[in-house]
């Protein structure tokens, strides 16, 4: 039993989670939370704008395993009610500390500044996006709550919200030490759902490997490579799980999302005779529109939600003790596993002709994947550019790649970068995307960070021009891309020929700063893999607005 | 009993209600709502960030009395909740409009892109900040579901939210027509609450009225000037409702909000023996701070949520109708009332030293005031920009006077113009706020519009460093926003002396199109309203800080 101030206990807990770099903005509600901060020795990233305070905070979760937003009441907080939308869908840990007003004003009628209809107001609307969730009002009760909400975070990977007072930041409040989280017993359910998709694994003749997102959240991707190395799976992610498997790692066949993926990946997985799915959850994105062509009886599905074999379930096993005992029961030498061949695939061609002079998206890829290493990560934003990116071969990938807010790419490079200093960001986004948030590469700037931001300017919004041509409003305004880049203290570039791009890329790749590279498209150029996504769902989208 | 397609239904109320434009940003969920927006001849404003959207609909219906904003599920309407929280606290009334998944996807697991928690989500996140909400799934409820929210917005002139799922756009719906609204009647409390107020203003020697947002809201300034007039009533406006009451008129003394106004205003309102406050909500802001000493017993307060005289109050009176009877009332031939002397008052002397020659906020507020006409209205944003504004001499002033959002200043100012096309914006903007959403002046390039932009460059958080200096957090990246304006198709001009200044905004009252003034000030200097903020609460936060 101590004491000590509320603030420095959360701000200890959250140092200890190995959290070095906060991001907000600051107002007046919370700055005593910032100078809180200071003293623990977390610094707060100041981005420009809410929202990016979200995605920054976001992406470095996912690399760090705890994020943390820093935020104003209400015009703070509220600003960031999608991000935080987004980390919960994403299931990405996000932890929100806002401040708020003192507790002593909160007995009457909420008329001030940054107050909407009742003191509770900023609570409910993080309720609908969170797990877990606290006003710390109550001296006596902080450091549970506090303990509750951000092992919450952890344990769960999904966003939580504190809210702290003003008059309570420096209250003294009373610290127990706290109890070691409960390990997850290997529960008689949890041995009999191991046994039974090793069985699985051991009668299947062409089984893969189908990996997602949860594998990084739930830091599973040693074990999940140890397994595939066992029984030489053959492995193929998802779009949100890209990179939850080294996409250098030999078992690594492509990206699987149904009709729109490689077609070769596709083929081979629907022919599957056993889909091991780890970490994947079979949402819309993930299933291409629903296009995926998985049998119910050859289906395996561990998620954090649920694991069912076949058409039964078990419920409440663990996702992080199934994978490591299935991993161990495979990878065992007691208990040889059968061993499978790994397919030789050929690979979608995703070379340029190179008699073409002008820009086209294949050939950004061909040239991207050119200078690919690994000290790069890939942080995409929606739109084509995601299309684009999943044919990148890379180890590290950041993309909001089921809920799909625009606006994404460029704060989260921030964060990523920030989250794992040893990779240089390369991040790709579109002219709608970078007009939301784009401005923020003026944060790297400020912190000396050093992304490639390649921007797919075409002009328009090309999603929707693509699904439904010709009506006004997708066009969007030309901005000179290479120009704000300069306004702000970065390096930018035009690249209106594939050579321009080149020697653009090169130029980049050599800078110790932003770079920034407006990449002029045509507006009726497209990835292969939107060309085929549209193809399908052009029809459908355009019947619906008619 | 007529039928018609739900979406056309909608518009054409839009459209009865004055709207020529509406504000948003295509997404897939809302498309086939713009198509049929484009069928009822309703334009979109196409922004670049949701934000913005929020902040454009909010200025144009605080001009027009309704503003639209039109947004995608998810992605769209989760980024817009701070800006209708801000409609929400200032009475603005702002109808959003979201697409959303179909209706028959609604039983299953809500793992569509765009979703969070469940199809709920959205709606309770608006519910908490919007008086009416509704998600359109029933045909045959849906008129008198869009009848209740639209007919809520106007009523009481706050958002309200109304979702409409993919396949519910074109259903068709029988429509009735609608029943004439209830007129309020002159209850018998309404005539009770009008003599005694008249009889107060009677009984006092030296009154004053206090007028504030709603009677803008409520379109009730003409009533007032009239009533003004029939008594010579000496008139003040609050913060939020600052050109509630022209500022042309004989009788206008100024803006008060307790201790940081006009010296001079503050000790003729404080003085008087009967403030008579129209439409004016007592909230933190337009009393400065709760600083403002208005004595209970001299106090009247007329708001659309309450009247109370002295220590006593009326319930469920309607503002409007209480207005007009006290305006019939005190013009009545029949009863001649007092007519009140208009004190002389020794305005704050605003004028910069002539021998400064650096660009201080004290020389920009003069050189403003000397340029503006009947043709202009001002917009702020949040900071030292709303401070200085308020000693702008105008007609139309829109800034988030109480719950004070920064980022308000260049999208409302785009909205403001569109609403009313006779007024050219000149939008005061902190280069903070300006950092969130300034790049919005491309949409009024794109749109044809001639605001003046004038960013007050300080390289900070002006409002937080006055109040506790010396933080890292509070310094902003500079950013060269001329070259900005260049970039995106406006004009821009920087401005470090006062000189400089002058020069730059004569050009920009001669130029034809966006024109956007980086006005460098010293990092000490501000307005002396804000000087009189900090003085008096400085120490305060620092005490709450430490």
């Amino acid at each position: 039993m101590g004491k000590t101030k509320l603030a420095d206990y959360l701000f200890t807990r959250i140092h200890e989670a190995g959290v070095e770099y906060s991001f907000g903005i600051p107002g007046d509600f919370v700055l005593p939370v910032y100078a809180a901060q200071e003293r623990a020795g977390v610094k707060t990233v100041v981005m420009t704008h809410e929202p990016s305070v979200g995605y920054a905070a976001d992406a470095y979760a996912r690399l760090k395993g705890l994020g943390v937003a820093l935020v104003t009441y209400g015009a703070g907080g509220l600003n960031m009610i999608n991000p935080v939308a987004l980390a919960y869908a994403e299931e990405s840990p996000v932890l929100v500390v806002s401040g708020g007003p003192e507790t002593r004003f909160r007995s009457g009628k909420p008329q001030l500044h940054h107050c909407v209809k009742s003191f509770q107001t900023q609570y409910n609307v993080f309720a609908e996006v969170t797990q877990a969730q606290t006003i710390l009002s109550n001296p006596a009760l902080a450091q549970q709550e506090m303990d509750r909400v951000i092992d919450g975070v952890l344990k769960l990977s999904r966003p939580g919200y504190i809210e702290i007072p003003r008059d309570m930041v420096n209250c003294e409040i009373d610290t127990a030490g706290r109890a070691p989280a409960s390990v997850e017993g290997r529960t008689p359910a949890l041995s009999e759902a191991v046994e039974e998709i090793a069985a699985r694994l051991n009668e299947a003749e062409r089984p893969v490997l189908f990996t997602g997102a949860q594998l990084r959240r739930f830091h599973l991707i040693d074990k999940v490579v140890a397994l595939a190395e066992a029984l030489n799976l053959p492995v193929v992610t998802s779009i949100l799980g890209k990179t939850s498997f080294p996409e250098t790692h030999a078992n690594f066949l492509g990206t699987y999302f149904g009709q729109f993926a490689d077609p070769n990946v596709r083929a081979y997985v629907e022919a599957s005779d056993c889909v091991l799915c780890l970490g994947v959850v079979l949402t819309e994105m993930e299933t291409g529109g629903y296009t995926a062509r998985l049998e119910p009886d050859n289906l395996i599905q561990v998620t954090a939600q649920e694991v069912s074999v076949g058409h039964h379930c078990y419920a409440g096993l663990d996702i992080s003790a199934l994978v490591e005992a299935l991993t161990e029961r495979c990878t065992s030498k007691l208990t040889p596993a059968k061993r499978f061949s790994l397919p030789r695939l050929d690979r979608e061609d995703l070379s340029a002709p190179a008699a073409n002079k002008e820009l086209t998206v294949l050939g950004m890829i061909e040239d991207i994947n050119g200078m690919l290493s690994a000290e790069h990560m890939i942080v995409c934003d929606v739109g084509d550019c995601l299309y684009a990116g999943l044919s990148l071969r890379t180890n590290t990938f950041i993309a909001p790649g089921y809920y799909s807010s625009m606006g994404f790419g460029v704060p989260a490079g921030i964060g990523a970068q920030l989250a794992d200093c040893s990779r240089r960001p390369i991040i790709l986004v579109g002219d709608g995307g970078f007009q939301m948030t784009g401005m923020e590469i003026s944060t790297a700037v400020k912190m000396g960070l050093n992304p490639i931001v390649i921007v797919f300017d075409n002009a328009s919004y090309g999603m929707l021009r693509f699904v439904d041509q010709g009506r006004d409003y997708y066009k969007l305004a030309r901005w000179d891309y290479a120009a704000l880049a300069a306004a702000v203290g970065a390096q930018g570039a035009v690249a209106e020929t594939r050579s321009d791009f080149q020697r653009a890329l090169k130029e980049a790749a050599s800078s110790k700063g932003v770079y920034l590279i407006d990449a002029r498209i045509a507006e009726d150029d497209i990835s292969p893999t939107l060309r085929r996504l549209t193809d399908h769902f052009g029809k459908k989208v355009k019947a619906a607005i008619a």
